[in-house]
């Protein structure tokens, strides 16, 4: 069974997902995993010289994550962890409420689940010194969640998200940035991936949210690689390359070592999109995949 | 700087984990990433013939860890995710409570964070054929989450586990779990770590759970290979060899090809406990490691 993308691609093989009683929170198979590894050595394989490596869990700090403005931009997308809390009368109580509603027993707790690789990121770098004149950059990756309300193949609720991250001054972001976006073709190309940047912007929530992703489209601050997927009318965004400006250096007071507010910018590499595309592309065996594709992957 | 087990290994160096304002839910560094990597394919090589692997995404569904006794036995240590659900004019009126209280808006989605690898694989195998007289072997892995009360270096919030899992026959699963125990204890020689297998429970809430916590170190159904890494008089649990009777196959209706009800067992690697037991017995510097560690995990 080839789902290519002329066949449209519209539901999961269970060689790559297997069913889950969850939408978006599908298993993830052997012959996916293995291109997922394979994607994730490549993208190793093209990171800059002095990258320091950090890996977060799947949850952070709540405090932090609404002090980066997420609760204000996305609050119908976040995942808070919540918790049967107090001491051992208390869970029990909560356990025996009437009805069985131990549900309402629930509170938060200090936690949520991280909808991006680097929001633990800033905080940080703010714990250390200064940001040198020669930037930073860091190499990033987390599972990530979105409480998404549609679940259209390449829309998971529990997805990996692996990032590049510079930060330091305005021109150290955006030449980041640029020199991220042709690099990405070139990985696309290699994959043999169709492919297009186009300018974009994040799903902000409401009507407010509509007039900041105008702004954010002209300002230039967001591009995506969109690859077909499931449509090759709407095709799917595979990366994304963000310049955020001095968002998160004002919120975390991220100073450069000439005492000015930092700048910073992020490619997100979305390694579960990135390999249903290639699926989508080229079929389940992966035998016959293009050979450039097979040597990049190591598959 | 060299935390070995005499120095006592109370606090971790942030050449392995960095700080983070929620206890137990550290950033882990490149170094730690290094022999997490090791230890994979280390725990990979000694994998049975004709395994199934599959990987879980962090979040499971509710239904199912429920049905599955968790909540009963392990409800202090539940996560839960919670969401602002409803429309955008719902969610926008949780975001403007009086008081700023949006949290008193959230409610409970239908998922969980998995505090185990191996809850999800049960019903999803009983979505299949009935198991084969030769019965099944799983190797699953994913992020876990437990709401610890306490945080002891070796006590994470969020941890990674990895476990190979037998479901067919009790002679089938129990012989599993008998072979298994020494080819874990040669693993710790190999890697140079102290250590001892003891019959252990699980950490089952109140005083009902203390009972349950007696009959199944009486029964044997649980046993730990413990390793110094905080202390030498209180070492820690880095792998555990659980043999679950029919539980998850009368939870599940899993049965065999005879019609029986299918018995399972599973032994559990503790990753990122793994990890630290090798950082405190061996130093922060993979250099002075012994050989044979350092062969066996390709550091």
């Amino acid at each position: 069974m080839n789902h290519s993308i002329n066949d449209g691609f519209e539901s999961i093989s269970p060689a790559l997902l297997q069913p889950s009683i969850c939408a978006g929170v599908q298993v993830r198979t052997a012959l996916f995993e293995q291109v997922i590894d394979g994607l994730s050595a490549l993208i190793t394989s093209l990171r800059d010289p002095e990258t320091e490596i950090l890996r977060f869990p799947p949850v952070m700090s709540r405090d932090q994550l609404v002090k980066s403005g997420y609760l204000h931009s996305f609050p119908h997308l976040l995942g808070c962890v919540s918790s049967l809390q107090g001491d051992e009368s208390q869970v029990r109580g909560s356990l025996e409420r009437s009805n069985g509603d131990w549900i309402a027993g629930l509170s938060a707790t200090e936690l949520v689940l991280s909808p991006a690789a680097c929001y633990p990121l800033y905080p940080l770098v703010a714990t250390r010194k200064p940001v040198p004149g020669s930037g930073l950059l860091f190499d990033v990756a987390s599972y990530c969640f979105r409480r998404e309300a549609t679940h259209e193949v390449d829309r998971l609720q529990a997805f990996r998200m692996r990032e590049y991250v510079c930060i330091g001054t305005s021109e150290q972001s955006l030449d980041f940035r640029a020199r991220w976006i042709p690099k990405a073709e070139e990985l696309a190309r290699r994959l043999g991936l169709p492919c297009r940047i186009a300018p974009a912007s994040d799903p902000f929530f409401g009507r407010a949210g509509r007039l900041a992703a105008m702004i954010q489209v002209e300002q230039a601050l967001k591009f995506e690689l969109l690859i077909p997927v499931h449509s090759q009318d709407q095709p799917t965004a595979c990366m994304s390359f963000n310049y955020h400006r001095d968002h998160f250096g004002t919120t975390w007071d991220l100073q450069t070592d000439t005492g000015e507010t930092a700048h910073t910018a992020c490619v997100a590499f979305g390694l579960d999109r990135l390999a249903l595309a290639l699926f989508a592309t080229h079929g389940l065996d992966l035998q016959v995949w293009p050979a450039t594709a097979r040597n990049a992957l190591s598959v």
